[in-house]
């Protein structure tokens, strides 16, 4: 089969079209003939350097997936038939979905909506997953709350919100291109910072009376994590999706009774911690998105063959919402 | 009224017998007569350097308190009468109390159960919000799962124990002098680590299948917070209660997809955060110890005039327990 292989750690160049075996199938693995696939921070990030030493290259990245199933392993085939439409999220820790077919546990997989698009669909996994873990088991926005997420207009951001508001929560969130502060006004945030022309920090902190805002989702990180420790409300909870930054939080949260969730959605495959519970979130979101509830926001549309351009413009941080790949022309 | 005054920041040479006016009453405020205080760690603390700037001497310390109700403001008056015998925390951010008198909130105060002395139930109040808020409000150990305990012959450490068997954890806790050894295993520790003989951490390590555990309570701080880092499962919980630790948490904790959390007992009266939770917490405490099911272990019991005594052997980290101040000699 084709596939889009990181030959070596590196530029975008490492990624090269290649001939490469069809996956070998696990009891519980589904073999699916990818329709579409979407980019990620993930993916650019285990481009340059793997995921902490976890990957190592040749690999095929790639890790959102729509399609349709063409084989089952012996556990998964009382799951999912072949022919079923699917989607999900493929394990960090396998070859992805920049191919024409991928192998991926049935338990982390949901049946795609008929009135949901391929492209759609396979927009909505890995940020959906992290923003459902954030906003709603670890944060456990409640309505009537408010509560801060960083990079409202990016792929987690725009998902969060709509999981936010859903729950009945106030939105601020923080956005500076045109495209991202109209993307996050249209998904129904109460309060929009442009970063760019204010300090967040104040901003929030006037915004609640000095109080600080009960929750922060953070999905940028690093000087943004730090200075969110500013302005967190008395008894708050702050969930990252960053790893890595240089500022001990103890000294701002400890005295606040504060807590804090790293958020890292590789995790339950990684350690076989419920994967199971990836394809029943996934089916709730398949129901939200059905319903109109929720929905990725796929700015532009790119193909395989054009794959590193895309990591490209995921590095570029300026995209609003999600990248999404073709794969099949059909 | 007499009380012992922290005169400045110093050693216990600071801690002066002197006659003050009594406390002042807001309308939320029962004068309470104190039969019984205990020392905490954050006696010594504030003594030696306020807490964080947010207290200047002088002030009176003791902020656990087991006695009388003699008046009470307007609001309280409906709630508590002149007689009813209370236990609770007073706010670190008022004068507490070592003397004859002190003003709690009547919010934050619960009745003393009569089969309960005054020394056993001012012995609660601090080390079971913290443990409460820990072990269950942030935590959430639940049966079956196991929980490692630092310094589980401690103030807080021994109540832990106590919550987490009534929960139907699996404790795994440290402790090295023989009294703390008994005492955690007469609470039904189900494994103690003598940590003075052997690395904590390995040996989690060692009893989970290199998986870690759950949750992890950290009564400790400093090195031992930084090496439980080491020993948390994927997806696991840490709460601390001890502030301030040079290990930045992000880099072991992002990739396990796990939470910290700070806990901190002030916050809530210092930022009027629920403070009537308090009261309700220690009213279940009240049931539970009236069942026998609770119990504060007080390894010895000084008075007042023997404060200066106390602090020292608070500060020596040898105590076994609480070390309870007997204040009206009757």
């Amino acid at each position: 089969m084709k596939a889009l292989v990181a030959t070596k750690f590196g530029d975008t160049d490492v990624l090269k079209l290649e001939e490469v075996e069809k996956p070998q199938l696990g009891a519980d693995d589904l073999l699916i003939e990818v329709h579409a696939t979407a980019m990620n921070p993930v993916d650019t990030k285990a481009r340059k350097h793997g995921l902490g030493g976890l990957r190592v290259p040749p690999f095929v990245l790639g890790f959102d997936v729509s399609g349709v199933v063409r084989e089952s392993g012996s556990n998964a085939a009382a799951h999912f038939k072949v022919g079923d439409e699917v989607f999900g999220l493929v394990s960090l820790f396998r070859n992805g979905a920049n191919a024409e077919f991928v192998a991926a546990d049935y338990r982390t997989m949901a049946k795609k909506p008929a009135s949901v698009s391929h492209i759609q669909a396979a927009a909505l996994p890995i940020a959906l997953l992290t923003a459902w873990d954030g906003i709603y088991d670890r944060l456990q926005v409640k309505s009537g709350e408010t509560v801060l997420i960083h990079a409202g207009g990016g792929g987690v951001g725009h998902i969060a919100i709509q999981l936010a508001k859903l729950k009945g929560a106030k939105v601020i969130t923080t956005a500076s291109s045109n495209a991202s502060i109209e993307l996050v006004k249209s998904l129904g945030a109460d309060i929009v910072i442009n970063h760019k022309q204010e300090d967040f920090a104040k901003k929030v902190l006037e915004l609640t009376n000095n109080n600080g805002v009960e929750a922060i989702f953070d999905c940028v990180g690093g000087p943004v994590f730090a200075k969110s420790l500013d302005c967190i409300a008395p008894g708050g909870r702050i969930a990252t999706i960053v790893e890595g930054s240089d500022a001990n939080p103890s000294e701002k949260l400890f005295f606040k009774n504060a807590s804090l969730h790293y958020v890292f959605i590789g995790a339950p495959l990684m350690y076989n911690l419920h994967p199971e519970l990836q394809g029943k979130v996934l089916s709730e979101a398949a129901k939200l998105a059905e319903q109109g509830k929720l929905k990725a926001h796929v700015s532009q549309v790119l193909t395989l063959e054009q794959l590193a351009e895309a990591h490209k413009l995921q590095e570029s941080g300026t995209v609003t919402g999600k990248i999404g790949i073709k794969v099949l022309n059909n």
